[in-house]
């Protein structure tokens, strides 16, 4: 079941954000409610479709690159390298959380750094 | 496996982070090596140990509240509330990675934002 989740999330992600595509994601992939506890992002596909619609608009090349993918039963989590949502060269590190039930993806949350110029470790932050 | 990881690496996290007992963390729940892909801290014990001590030098009130925990295999995710690190009223959202090898911690990533005052929703980013 978790490998099938991390696949329905993954998917679910690629087809929001990196194909723009949030009406075929949310038909085929989330539940009849879904909430967000991204603060800029109202609850419900509408507010995912207002907000990549937004980044459509302002950041047209933003793309997010996924980095590693896992899941606990009904969650998944996705650790991404965004290129492109912002002035910041070096682009963002972002995790999302994801809870399904019954293979939808129902609710989301997600924590957004910006990747500093100057490092302590040689490793970056993926 | 999973369970058992889970409980190493809340316990690391809780004796380096709330109780500030670095050199006793790394005793009982870290590899010999320690990769560390937080850009402001160097690798290894002492980079962990020199982020600590500046916290309880400059943020004395700081702790974390982790609010969920999830495991995959080597890999454990906390996703926590952090007080009292900055001047924000409203803290922090941390995401942390931790990777196991044998039961001990021996990688590190992490995501840290701070929570805004308005959000357009009602659901906090917990």
């Amino acid at each position: 079941m978790s490998e099938e989740n991390k696949a329905i999330a993954a998917a679910f992600y690629q087809k929001c954000l990196n194909e723009g595509d949030v009406e075929t994601a949310f038909r085929l992939y989330a539940g009849t409610t879904y909430r967000q506890h991204n603060p800029l992002i109202e609850d419900g596909m509408e507010g995912v479709r207002k907000f990549v619609a937004w980044i459509r608009e302002n950041h047209p090349d933003a793309r997010g690159e996924v980095k590693n993918i896992f899941s606990d039963g009904d969650y998944v989590i996705l650790h991404s390298h965004w290129h492109g949502l912002s002035d910041n060269p070096r682009g963002e590190a972002v995790a999302d959380i994801f809870r399904l039930q019954n293979g939808k993806v129902v609710e989301h949350w997600d924590v957004i750094q910006s990747i500093p110029e100057i490092a302590a470790n040689n490793n970056t932050m993926f």
